[in-house]
This record gives C-alpha cells, structure tokens and sequence, in this order.
C-alpha cells in the first residue's frame, strides 16, 4: 500500500495496514488466521510492533515525529526510518549473518516491516544483567563492525562512491544533532534533562562540569563526530542495539546511521560492555557474585577488539587491489610501508575507539538516558557505587587514551579502579 | 539568455551569447559599442575572456567538459563551474572586499560572468616573480581566509547548516579527485604525467618515490582531505589564483571548493610562498640579488599566519555567544579553558596547514602541474638547485610538522636548508 499520508499507527489500524500491504500479506498469509499484534518497544525513540499469523512473522517500527521516551514535547523527524531502512538494507547486504532482513519500507508512513528475530532472542543488555554468557558474542560483533566499516570507508569505496552516499546520509542530521547534544554536550554543563543518582553522584556530575581537561578531549571527540565522514557508520551500538541468543548476534535499531567515524561504534559497545562490568556488583548475590561473569566481560572485551583487528586488516589485505582510493598499491608497495601504514591506521582508530567509548559511558550516567545495567540496582547507594567507578574509569579512558598500546591494558586499567 | 543546451563558445559566438543575455547587455551597454573580447585563459582547466566595451566590462569564464592543459584525453566534468560559482558567491557575500562579484550564471553553458578585475591587477605569481613587494597581501589574505573559514565551519554554524552545505559540495567529487590524484597520489608513484627538471632531479624524484615516512604521513593528509568536512575551502588557493596590485588583493577560481580541512587552504598559500621564496635564487641578475626580496616573502609567509591567527580567534571571540554548535559557551564557561581549546584548535590547524602546504609544495616539482616561479628560469641546473632545496625543505615540513610551535620556526627552517 502506498500511503498518501502519515498517520501513527496502533494495534487496530497496523491490521488495516497490513491487510492494505501486498508485501506483508505475502508474509502472514492472506486470512490473517490467528493473528496476535504485541506493542513492544521500550527503546527510548519509537513504536515497535511484533506481528505473528499462523503462518509468519514480522516485525513492524514505525517512527513518530517526537522523542518517545519524552514525548511531543520533544520534536523528532520521523524521516529517521528512512535512513534506518537504508542503513538496515547496507549493512544487511555487507553482512547478512548479524542484520535482519528489511521486507517492506513505507517512507511515507516512516514505518519499516522487518524480520522478526524469535524468541529465544533478547536483547544482549538484558542477558548481560541476567548474567548470561555468550561465548561466540565477540566472534560476531567483530564480524559486523569489521564487514560494515571497512566497506563503507575509502579502502574499500572510490571517491565518487563515497562522497555519493556521504551526501545521502547528511540528511540525517536531526539525530546526528541529538547525539551531539546527549553524548557530546549535555553532560559536560547543566541541562534540564540530565540527571544521575542524587545525592551520590551530586559530586560526581559536578566534577565533570568543571573539569578541563575533559572538556577539552570531549570537543576533540566531538569535532571528529560532526565533520569526519570515514565509514557509515550505526550510530548507536550499544548492548540495547543488539539482540542475541547463545548462537546468533543481530543488530537493529541504525536510525542513527550516517558517515562519522569509526571508532564511534567501535567504542559503543564496548563502553556499554565496560558499563555492563561496573553494574556487576549491583547484581551479585550470595548465590551468584558474579566473578566468573565479570572475567567473561573482559574476555569478550578483550577478544571484540584483537578479532575486530584481525578481521579488518585481512579485509584491507584481500581487498588492497580494489577500488578503494585511500591506499594505492603503486604507492605503499612494499610490505614494510604496508604494515607500517596499517599500524598506524589501527592505533589511530584504537584511540578514536577508547574516546568514544569513553564519552559513551559518561553520558549513561550523567547524561538524559540511562541504562537498565545500573537503572536495575534497587539500592541507590550501592547503584553509585557501581556508577562512581565507571565514570571514575571512564575519565581516565577519555583523558589518557593516546597511552594505551593495546586493549589488555585497558583492561589492566579497569582492574586498577579502587573499589 | 537560458541556453538549452552546452556548447563551447569562442571570440565570436560569445558575442553572439552577450547579445542574447539581458544582464550582460546592462553591464556592458546594450549597443555594445567599441566591444573587444580577448581569451586570456592561462589556467590549467578553463577558457576566459576579457569583454569590455565603450561602458562597461566583464570577465567571461567557460568550463570544457576536460583539463585544458591535457586535452580532451583527461574529461573533466564542466558541472564544476557550478560550484565555482557557489563558492564565489558564498565567500564573495563574507568578504566582498576580496572576492570578485558574480554577474551572471549559466548552469547549462557552464559559464561564469564576473567582475573584470582591471590592471594593474597582475597574478600574484607573476608579481613574485617579477619582485614585486604587494605590502598588504598578508593583511589581505589572512582577512579572506579567516573569515570564509570561520563562517563555514561549526565555529559559526550549526550543524543543521553545515551539513546541507557539506551535502551540497559532495557534488563536486571530480574536482575533489583530481586533487587526490595530483597532489596525494601521483608524486608518490611512477605516473605518466609526473615530470621534473630532468636529469638533475631524477634521485629526488625516485627517493620520494621510496620514502616510507613521507608516504606515511602523505596518507594521513589524504584522509584528512577526503574525510574532514571542517569548512568551505577554496581548494586551490596558490598563488595562482589571487590577482593583485600593491593595494587591492582578489581571490579568484574557486572551482575545487568543498567542505575539506582548513589547513588545505593556509597550506597552499603559505607552500606556494616558500617555492616563491626558492625560486627567487634563479631570478636574481647582477643588477638585484633578490635578497631584500627573499627577506620580504619571509616576512610575509611569517605576517599571512600571525595575522590569520589573530583574525581567527578574533571572529570565534566574537561569536562565542552565536549559533555554533562546535563549543558551547555552556560548556566552555570560563577564560582558562577557553584560552585552552582555542590554543588546541590553532596548534592543530597549524600543523595541518604546514603538511597541505609541504604537499603542494612536492606536487609543483615532481607532479604533473609546474609552477612558473621555477619553470621561468631558463638555466635547467639553475632550476634544478632551486627547485633541490624546496624539496628537501617540503620533506622536513611534512615530516617534522608537529615539532614546528610557531611560524617564525618555520622560516628559521627556511634557512637552513643547505646552499
């Protein structure tokens, strides 16, 4: 069905819609025999819809033109879809393994239809709190961002390729300006929607507020936000982005996807797993404390990285004879001035990666949105403990990134936070 | 007139074109007495004419679908004409005083009528070939690049601005490319248009070719040029393409514009200055020995960054309050800090502008485009020991450019490179 205009959806009317859409009813069968619609969204943006017939599935998002979790007040373009949709379909087609497939987009309706990912599916940052191990959750995550970054960027795409689709995704400013306000601004001054675990962190967020140092890395990071277009990247890869079984990895939700660095989704979803760690000790209990599970954090963290590494470095080696225009085979022609040149390349972007990364666990605790990890620890005294050592640890990142040689010294620093 | 479609014009069908176009019969009097039309196209890319009539006059300028300089075997699109003159009239409308005005543009023809700019306004290349002191050229020149940079970057606008630009000049990717190729690329490779003062500077040219560190650092540039979207660049500010008396300074050909890095800009005037300042040793006769001249390039090299500067963190003071999302006046809330991040920006920027400029300044000598300042010495081995020691500065700029705290160090650099 080609709507001729928009209008929010619920329960009742996605069935007209459904009915009215050829595509959906080829998925759900043409009688809609037993068919069950669940409203399950609790991201903090948008409508999600599960759509189950007798005889398929499907997942529908539709986009509202305001901020979900704060309401009209706070004005959205529901244009956003569009670019998740072409995000979704991009990353789909580089790495179908880890992104589920886009059936149907109604721009019009800012409403994207999409595999449904069954249950046992969960979202990764629920396990994480569940205390669940997911031993092939690096395996894959790297498998993702290595595909994803390194094909939207210059040692894979031509000049004419990439300035093509970076034009494109400048249209998706709105939410690149969102995330400037929440991650890059907001924290570091007073704003009405920042809030953290008062009377604990009163200290604790005015600190950051007054700290130098740390403003001048975070207007670094955030200059390298707003003008370097060097991948597509998702744009909000954190552990709520993900969901996961222990076998399967598939990340949602890119309506934040634009050209920006890389290290920006790199640092996601490691910050998120750092701020996964920190929340440890709020869950432990004399049954389960959690030891064993902060050591497989730190693995994973570990291993995300060396695999991501490892991953893009053989991407570039089997593609060094194709289009991409950053790195001619004429010029770096030999091997030493290859290595060399991807060192540099991946230390580079291993510091991107632990500013960003930093910023990200910054903003979860200071900043307008939280995340269940800490939200879900009923005492609020034990709740900032847990969160005074994760913005203790995350200053340290965000100051003094560039001195980190590897990521077994990050983690060598996070045992290092007093308790 | 709008034409409905290209063709390259000549002495004669240009008449034919003004004669059919109402704004150029009002500039130049619609009886067209006395009209005289000369082509004075000396660039690589373009054709141009001078136009004057008994009341008026007006500089003509046609894109060909290719290089010029080439022929019809390297096709160039003529779409850049567009973005010339955009660009024109954006810098034009943030310093008219140093921007010739645009009269009249045909999308179609690929044509540009602007203002004539009348002698004495030479080439400043020529000028500083012929020893020509311009006492307010860096005044001039620091003036233009500080305020078309500051007001196109996110010091002055917001993001919502910036990126519906950076989208728009997306479009100018050809030029874009060419820039990558002749400047980033082709220096560093055996290329067939590469050329040099053969065969005295064969070993310079095959050791560029085979220094790993140059390349390192050239592919970091690179990426900065295609990735940093930082401000509307000129993007090809030698010095070329500014016309110049002793009291007017007017930038002109700004067909490689694009949202790029700053220091691509500062970088090719202040490197198009130091092959100035090297060539001088072949222009110098028994009558001038150049060396009071030679001092006055330094001087000014030295006055064109102090200035720049200066006029820069003037504007960004004066717009601290405004709508630039870079640095909110929230967060950076206090003199110390505000003195810290501008001294951050500045002290990048500067090294940025010291590796576009030692670029630009290896492109002239070992690339496929030559300058005059060293084409014009006759002697081959006289060209060759000036050309020698601009070299093996550019390397020592490219490589040893963080190390540099000042520009004064720079031009104490300048003379020590070997006689």
């Amino acid at each position: 069905m080609a709507s001729s205009e928009f209008r929010p959806l619920d329960e009742k009317s996605l069935i007209e819609y459904i009915k009215a859409t050829p595509r959906l009813l080829d998925l759900l069968g043409e009688k809609l025999e037993a068919l069950t619609v669940e409203e399950v969204g609790d991201g903090n943006l948008n409508f999600v819809y599960i759509v189950v017939s007798a005889t398929g599935s499907v997942v529908i998002k539709q986009a509202l033109p305001y901020v979900r979790c704060i309401g009209e007040s706070w004005p959205m373009t529901k244009e956003r879809a569009y670019f998740e949709a072409l995000a979704l379909k991009e990353h789909g087609h580089l790495c179908p393994e880890h992104v589920p497939e886009v059936y149907h987009f109604d721009r019009i309706m800012s409403l994207i239809a999409m595999r449904y990912l069954k249950p046992p599916h969960i979202i990764l940052r629920k396990g994480l709190i569940a205390g669940i191990e997911y031993p092939l959750l690096a395996e894959h995550v790297s498998e993702y961002m290595a595909k994803t970054l390194f094909s939207t960027s210059l040692l894979y795409n031509s000049t004419a390729v990439h300035k093509k689709a970076v034009a494109e995704f400048c249209g998706n400013m709105e939410l690149c300006r969102l995330t400037e306000q929440v991650v890059f601004s907001d924290p570091y001054k007073v704003s009405q929607y920042n809030r953290w675990t008062s009377p604990y962190l009163d200290h604790d967020a005015e600190a950051i507020r007054a700290d130098n140092t740390l403003k001048l890395e975070v207007a670094e990071l955030k200059s390298m936000f707003c003008e370097r277009a060097q991948a597509l990247i998702h744009g909000d890869l954190h552990t709520g982005s993900i969901m996961v079984t222990t076998d399967s990895t598939q990340v949602i939700d890119p309506e934040f996807a634009f050209y920006g660095p890389m290290g920006f989704d790199i640092g996601a979803f490691l910050g998120n797993l750092i701020l996964a760690f920190f929340a440890q000790d709020g869950h432990a209990s004399e049954a389960n404390d959690r030891k064993l599970y902060k050591q497989w954090i730190l693995r994973t963290i570990e291993d995300t990285w060396n695999l991501f590494e490892n991953k893009f470095t053989t991407l570039w080696n089997d593609n060094k004879d194709g289009n991409g225009e950053a790195y001619l085979m004429d010029i770096y022609n030999n091997p030493e001035l290859q290595q060399l040149v991807q060192k540099k390349y991946m230390n580079d972007l291993f510091h991107d990666t632990l500013g960003f990364g930093a910023a990200k666990m910054i903003r979860r605790i200071v900043g307008v949105a939280h995340v269940v990890d800490f939200e879900s620890i009923a005492d609020p005294g034990k709740r900032a403990y847990c969160e005074h050592r994760a913005l203790e640890f995350a200053k340290i990142l965000m100051k003094g990134r560039r001195g980190f040689q590897n990521i077994n010294q990050v983690v060598s620093a996070i045992h290092e936070i007093p308790v």
